[in-house]
């Protein structure tokens, strides 16, 4: 009932936080990495963070509790070891663990008057 | 024709209610599992709840006949056998059949003027 | 170089044409089934449409030439050979083809005054 | 660390620029293609486009460098190698590599007031 479930690595290429506007809105433009560890132990997990003109940001820590799910936000320093990601520019993430997990990937945009939303399952090396 | 298909667990990270608005809508904000059963017998479904700070909510029990589908309005107590699902909080969802199914999850976003949409199929154990 | 790809079998368990509004729209609220078939031979498919409550509708017959693709507009029933599907009713779709292809589904809402946009490559049997 | 990861063709039917509309725009339609590569080898990449009525333009070059990714814009001739691809029809994609990669395909689409996201991992060849 508690087995590991998923992969221990995960690809997601279409990364990017649109420039935050100047008005303030009750909705913030954002992504969030969403994991879920359905194992019974914590899950030790490392993103990596690709760019188009530069090199990656490695080894970013994230922890993830058995039998728990986790919303990383991407434009969270907090969530990311203090690492601040620039906004209004692609980039590309990797997630590897130490026990397998599930990732999806979100965007949400309020670039405009509304919200728009993305979502895909990661893809899972097999 | 009528051999059964997919896979018997799905996992989706990516789960959350938004906040209704208090002005009334047409259209409610809400997330749905969206399952299809091409096989001749009835799939007998559990799904389980994941949570970021607490234990996750096990076994709740969906059925779905041969040969047909069913949307599961996760904002809908009366679908998920009473259990009525936190909103504004980050899940995830576990969906386990005794027999191959097929699973997509999508969500509805009307907390500003106009709709936004998301889905994906789940992710299959292989 | 045109070996064909893909699989046979693909599965879509959200389908839903969403009502059209009364007031007239530049565009239509709708969903397609969109096919790629990259080897050289033409592809003789069959669309089966599940629902919840009644007996699918089986064998829609669909051709996709070689080395071409085909957005099937499923609000539109000289697409699917004269067949009419309802509006605001869940239903789910699977793709069967003599040789591999490769599916993917999408859903323009234009219920409010603005368009929502979702796809996802559909499920393929392994 | 830098081990080759992903595959080295990738699949995407559900290609439409939407037609630009007549008032300039801070946010302007488009679809982009993206690509990360992991590996530390520049990946060497052929775009193929495929149409409903017409022949497919083969072997559109790109290139992506070592631990890089790359977001192709598919209304930019710049970065197709000078190709111009119609607006306003359904096309499909696919994406050769003669290293493995992972390809994410995304739509942005400002036909109307505000604007609507959609995405999707792309479909591997296994």
């Amino acid at each position: 009932m508690t087995r590991t479930e998923g992969a221990k690595v995960w690809l997601i290429p279409d990364g990017y936080l649109p420039v935050p506007p100047v008005d303030s809105k009750p909705y913030q433009s954002h992504e969030a990495i969403c994991i879920l560890n359905t194992g019974s132990q914590e899950a030790h997990i490392r993103l990596d963070i690709y760019f188009e003109d530069d090199e990656p940001i490695k080894d970013i820590p994230i922890f993830v509790g058995g039998e728990r799910t986790l919303h990383v936000r991407l434009d969270w320093p907090e969530h990311l070891n203090g690492v601040r990601l620039p906004v209004g520019v692609p980039y590309a993430i990797r997630v590897r663990s130490d026990v397998p997990i599930i990732v999806q990937h979100s965007r949400l945009d309020t670039s405009q008057v509304n919200l728009a939303l993305m979502t895909t399952i990661a893809h899972p090396l097999a």
